[in-house]
């Protein structure tokens, strides 16, 4: 199980160096060893080593980031957790369903699950930046790192549950990371806007729809590099 | 799902107070609100009710016994959860049909999902007043409140798996049709030469790779009435 080591648990600015330390301790439970903190509160700190217990190696080998997208850079499949139903959501994926999917996309890439902050979770904006939604099913909020148990959880079954799909070895083009799918979409925005397409004071709503509409077509990079030469052809010509 | 306060949650001699809190959370996000502990070393107390939050009045309406068998008085089914395989271990049940086995018995009475201790779990006397085991899988020890967590989320999810699925009410926009993904791709072939983007001569081979992007994505009719948007304003820019 050692593609374990290419999924990513990415907090969003945690604020209780307690919970990044239980955080750690739920993950390496179930074989996750990679923590990434965007913008945490307080880290390194005792709190956090003290909740650890037998993860504090999870700790010291936590990467820090100052943006979501930084966090994510390398990735191919990004799922964002969220405990509501959201005005316009992004596809949603169950979570008896992740599990299994998890493995498939590892045999592609880097997997990310993004948690947002304890008491308001992720922004819209940030949720953008993921392909997936997630919810856990539930009648209140679950404490951070009980949300992590269980997806986690739900990772590790999926593991034993089958072994790592050898047979999806269809050599498929490469997937688009989040760095190339964010850098198609400034260019996209870029070329609506030349067109007048997109309303400069309200593109928003607009480019999170057709961010959704891509997210879920999982591009690869030649089909990011084929939008990406329609969009300079766009330019070129509007500007002869 | 009221037959969920016939299940008990039994915690034998927890010892930090803040794992009580964080359990009567847990359990609480998943609809079970019956918190039983046998002897626990510090309750009531602040630290628990702190790690509580919302689930302040599962603690104030937890029942404090002296022994496990008191603690079990009136119920008919119950399972004691153990990180480690015994020397003779009581029937296993599988996490994963625990679940739905925890709904067939309340039918028929009340239910008990008893933990051990933080650092030594239970003990073989106690572990013989359960009439099965259940073990979380893991490659190290879950926190209490991480496995209360864990094992709760598997009888919640049970009950929804059960119910006839009332959430599937989510009135997605309408897919778009065969027809009108033709008019679309029509649509983006004339832009694509109109940017000479595409060879007159070659023009096959591309439009695959765009239908097959665009087929995988699913897309509705509002998503094909902005892609259509777009090519209509990129086409005023041009001829401007």
């Amino acid at each position: 199980m050692n593609t374990s080591s290419r999924i990513n648990i990415v907090l969003v600015e945690p604020s209780h160096p307690g919970n990044i330390g239980a955080v750690a301790r739920a993950a390496k439970t179930m074989s996750i060893g990679n923590l990434v903190l965007v913008n945490p509160e307080l880290f390194p700190d005792r709190q956090a080593t003290v909740r650890a217990v037998d993860a504090v190696d999870v700790l010291e080998r936590a990467v820090v980031c100052t943006s979501l997208k930084d966090a994510l850079g390398q990735c191919t499949f990004v799922v964002g957790t969220s405990a509501r139903t959201r005005g316009l959501p992004c596809p949603q994926i169950a979570l008896r369903e992740l599990g299994s999917r998890v493995w498939q996309e590892l045999e592609k890439g880097h997997v990310a699950i993004v948690f947002g902050r304890e008491s308001s979770g992720l922004s819209n904006e940030e949720m953008d930046l993921c392909q997936y939604a997630t919810t856990i099913p539930s009648v209140s909020s679950l404490n951070l790192a009980a949300a992590v148990q269980v997806i986690c959880y739900e990772i590790f079954m999926a593991a034993l549950e089958q072994e790592p799909d050898l047979a999806g070895t269809d050599c498929e083009d490469a997937l688009a990371d989040s760095a190339e799918l964010e850098r198609l979409f400034e260019h996209l925005q870029a070329v609506l806007l030349e067109i007048e397409f997109l309303d400069p004071k309200q593109p928003k709503l607009l480019m999170r729809r057709l961010r959704h509409l891509y997210h879920r077509a999982r591009l690869t990079q030649v089909e990011v590099n084929i939008l990406r030469g329609i969009l300079s052809a766009t330019q070129r010509t509007v500007s002869q």
